[in-house]
């Protein structure tokens, strides 16, 4: 039982932003209703809100005859966010705005040759650039710099532990970009930005309990738990792609067998495909985003072979989300990820019939399945994310208490020697 | 995000209250530093529970020429709590001192034709009473009973949603308990109790995120995450036992198909004993407890076909476990419950290296994987925890402020109607 009073403040902090953000302007009042925290308590932190320039105040309303009650809202010129999600192929930046709209975008292609850490590093940073570039004056301050690189991350040390994607080893990829871009960093991998995104701005808002299945080419449960993410002991947290499903089935790339990835990650439903229309046009063997592209659209055409192979795919996924209904009895299952994107309604209704064979009836009873309603890129909106929750850890911060997570650069001198530590902030073991 | 300042005190209070009954008598400034929290914290938090009169002041050690610091003990005598541990074919109760010594135990038979809520009931109180007779003067006053019954609980109603083994559908047990008993009563399950006895007294003290797998007829996981028992939205969280292990595999009583618990539950085992050794005098057909037994026995003794049912089993319950580490990245997983016990280190020796070929690497280096270090019946250990932890939660209680999930029956009177309402303490829809 490490969580101390100092969590439970920023924690608090988190939610009273998240609801101005879900609706500005409100009053003091409204958000201590809404959240169950005291009005005390609320003022105070409003008041750091205000502090950190992240709300502004914005006028009084009647309140039927008693004193005009204070709005607040969120500020949203009042700073910027950048979040970037690296991809095998390409990597991805947008800068949003407080309020989170997104006010540039940009994109780096990564080709197979250009993937040591130092070339990623460079796409990273001038696709930062790029972004800050095009938001102009609107960008205002950046308040940090959230990266989302698949794999294994130790969000500490800012190391890449494991990407198996590129084979990285021990990558000290928060350092590599400290060197190059001057604002507070912070990293960590795609499922957790997901969740952290569903968490503030989809559907896991205000839930207590929430698992987001991320469907792409690997497979992942980001679980949100009692209204914060569930990292686990090492941050390595939500590895349900590789749970068994089947005893001694089809085999993985992690050594196993009968992983739930090998048969709903985008190469399983490939598999599903072969297996139940071995002439079917619509397999590109070497593409995957084309397969399940095609497969989306003859669905939606009545194609009985794409139809049985979502059936299939459903039947799998089906069973490994009763598993987590059952096992961790949430309030909400999101699909997330490019394939339940792609694939829809018609997978999401699959889905459901499979659970509903599947589960046990009181946890079911209690759950919704959901496609993610966050219309842009949810990676890069979650590594935002985790921009503006370092942000809002860093209340104290001045006082020397709060050691940060994320890595401050303050002035372009600490960048320019790697050694990107501000006070206060984490030192990395390599600076 | 419901939780609360008051959630993080009582969670506070919960971890001054361990630390105390780990090691009495102790310091305030031991206690700061032990749990992080703040001395003056810690000063709040040993006030209130001296005002329980759950620990007291035992005298001042010498802190190196400083002022001499004041010890705090657990008041081992200050009151008894009570576990009720219901099974299937009896009704097991221990009284235990507030060091969780048990002063005494009780044990009632339920006959097959004694299974009606009414019957039940009688039963339960018939022990408790028995165990506050045997404790006698030494019992003092009783702060609370826990009851743990199998099957589906509400703990905010006391109803018992659904109990498989004697078809109960909505008993409201915990009214007709109130009826019998003057004391506050706590209803839960035993997943749930043996988990609260591992982060209170076990393998899972001070640990952040664990999982107790519980090994008997039937199979569950009891996850304690971020230092707290995780219930799920409708406090059925951990039904591991019900989640896929082998898609389309052995028939489950849930309906299902391949269910972890028709693998490593008793009759699961049995059923491996079976196709492994089809003669094999170890089998008891109608007998589990005889069967787990012989197996432990034969296995002690080289028998090869005892240790290849124990391999069996342990390749199943290695990669459901697997599973378990793969998803939530704990610090410990701890092997609980009756089977567990008897087949013991064997047993655990066979998981371990069957979780070493599943798990991956990073979540499986973060874990250990143990037997359950609690000597006695975890279940009434467990149980008694939660009437414990109800007196903790009342701190608040005479200000009207706080809430309580037990029930409190304050006078014999108020048992006799069976509305055992205190102030500020919850009423039951039916009361
Ligand atoms: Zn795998
Ligand atoms: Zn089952």
């Amino acid at each position: 039982m490490k969580r101390t009073s100092r969590d439970i403040r920023t924690a608090n902090r988190y939610e009273v932003l998240r609801r101005l953000i879900a609706a500005s302007p409100t009053s003091r009042q409204e958000l201590a209703a809404a959240t169950g925290l005291s009005l005390a308590t609320v003022a105070t932190l409003v008041g750091e809100l205000l502090e950190l320039r992240l709300v502004t105040e914005v006028g009084f309303e009647d309140s039927a005859g008693g004193r005009p009650r204070g709005l607040i809202a969120v500020d949203a010129s009042g700073g910027a966010l950048i979040g970037v999600d690296i991809a095998e192929t390409y990597v991805h930046v947008e800068l949003f705005d407080l309020a989170l709209n997104v006010l540039a975008r940009a994109e780096e292609q990564l080709r197979p040759d250009g993937s040591r850490p130092e070339q990623v590093a460079g796409r990273v940073a001038a696709a930062v650039a790029a972004v800050v570039d095009r938001a102009g004056t609107r960008a205002g301050r950046v308040l940090g710099v959230g990266v989302s690189v698949p794999g294994q991350v130790d969000r500490d040390t800012g190391v890449v532990e494991y990407a198996a994607n590129w084979q990285w080893h021990g990558v000290p990829l928060l350092d590599l970009l400290a060197e190059l871009l001057p604002y507070p960093l912070h990293l960590d991998n795609p499922l957790r930005a997901c969740t952290v995104a569903e968490l503030w701005f989809g559907a896991a808002r205000g839930r207590d309990d929430a698992v987001v299945v991320n469907l792409g080419t690997g497979v992942g449960a980001g679980l949100a738990l009692g209204g914060g993410l569930h990292r686990g002991v090492s941050n390595s947290a939500g590895e349900w792609g590789h749970t068994t499903l089947v005893l001694d089935g089809r085999p993985c790339h992690c050594g196993g067998h009968g992983c739930v990835e090998t048969y709903v990650g985008a190469p399983g439903i490939m598999q599903h495909l072969r297996e139940l229309g071995p002439h079917s046009p619509l397999l590109h063997p070497d593409d995957q985003t084309a397969t399940i592209d095609a497969l989306a659209r003859a669905v939606a055409e009545g194609d009985p072979v794409a139809r049985a192979v979502v059936r299939e795919t459903a039947r799998y996924l089906g069973a490994g989300i009763s598993d987590l209904i059952n096992l961790l009895n949430p309030e909400v299952v999101v699909l997330s990820s490019w394939v339940a994107a792609r694939l829809g309604e018609p997978l999401l209704v699959e889905v459901r019939r499979a659970v509903a064979r599947h589960a046990l009836r009181r946890p079911l009873a209690a759950t919704e399945i959901v496609l993610s309603p966050i219309p842009t890129d949810p990676v890069s909106l979650g590594a935002a994310t985790f921009a503006l929750e370092g942000a809002l850890r860093s209340v104290r911060q001045r006082s020397g208490t709060t050691v940060t997570t994320g890595r401050a650069a303050p002035t372009g001198r600490a960048v320019a020697t790697g050694r990107a530590v501000a006070a206060g902030s984490r030192t990395a073991p390599s600076s």
